[in-house]
């Protein structure tokens, strides 16, 4: 199998996450992207939030960018924190919750972003739905 | 009545918002949305700052893409605070008070969004104006 | 009377617009800008397509940064034209009419943006605009 | 019925354009939007370019903007046509075929873009796409 995010692959992943999304009873938007950052496949369920469209988009890429989940990135970005004003670059990034990277053989061949929830919820679907192609 | 904002209601809900600027003595810009975010109707009165022209309309699009009043946000974006950054994301969103969304019989069908005096004035503004077409 | 556009001003304006777009059949947005380009009112009539939200404030924004109306521009941004691609400048310029310019007292103190119908129809309605003011 | 899409019917146009890309044997972007120009679902199949992530969407949002098949648009942007230069305006519109607006009880309830092949393939994929919702 080789290491990169089939479409296919990226339909399963958004199929799962729209699966717990609606197993815990939150709509949401759901963002998969491949190794480069290009989204691949999206949902937006009945009642989630628009903004969501674009921070889920957000949460996959910086996934991508930062080659970690955005949740990591939360307490680097505080006032006085090392990483301060990340966010602002790389065209606009997101340093909450709800971004997991995807990785095959050991490399990183795309990311979920998740979003319209709490960010306990988006982290919680955006691990269901990269679970669904992992090992 | 239909679950749709026309233009004659637009008019309603900026002549309410431009009235209740005038009696509180806050000359403000006041802006409204339809469903999607797309202006409907917008006025500047002599004296409001220029910046709330933009403002006002982003405070107007925030309450639609978050289906939420702009102050519900304010404290969730603070340092430390779950959605730290949001207002970096949708395009540029704001997140102090003074866009209101508007429903009708159930149904978010637009937003209004004031800005040019203290945040508490705009949301007073804000909710006179979407009070005039409210049940 | 000084040289400058009130918000009094520019709802006349844009009723007058407004009327005569009620007159000739066409749902239009109308958008009114003063001296430095910054929106004053603005109106989009039920059924009027909602990329003239943009054209109608970019059109009288041009119609100020070039200080003519904007069918002025269409000749001299034509491939082989002096000034091909022009409205790729400033922002973005709209190179047909229903841009026109307001002065008073020889000063230009605003403009109006027409846009949703013909060529023909948005100069129609936005010279109609224009005249409520004139002397 | 009611006179929006939900998510289920944007899978349902999606579903049915990627059948038909496969048919044609062209892979392609296909983007779902809402009557605000909201994205509601995406697929991008193995093979398609990327920069048909972007004109997919931008194709179904222009639908929904200017309330018209984006191919109508073609001949009206032409040098020296009524409209040169319109899809500079409205944050960037696309002027060729693969955009069509959907409608349901005479109402535009959404649009569909499909990009990556030729216009005509575009179209086609488009059209079938926006048929599963039809009638």
């Amino acid at each position: 199998m080789s290491a990169t995010l089939t479409f296919a692959d990226a339909q399963r992943i958004l199929t799962a996450g729209l699966a717990k999304a609606e197993e815990i009873g939150q709509p949401m938007n759901i963002a998969v992207v491949d190794a480069g950052g290009h989204l691949l496949a999206f949902g937006r369920q009945d009642g989630a939030i628009r903004a969501s469209i674009d921070i889920s988009q957000r949460k996959a890429v910086t996934s991508i960018l930062m080659n970690a989940p955005t949740a990591a990135l939360t307490p680097l970005v505080q006032p006085g924190a090392e990483l301060y004003g990340l966010e602002q670059t790389a065209g606009g990034m997101v340093a909450f919750g709800g971004g997991v990277p995807i990785y095959r053989e050991g490399e990183l061949v795309g990311a979920v972003g998740v979003s319209a929830g709490s960010v306990e919820q988006d982290v919680t679907v955006a691990e269901a739905a990269a679970a669904a192609v992992k090992g």
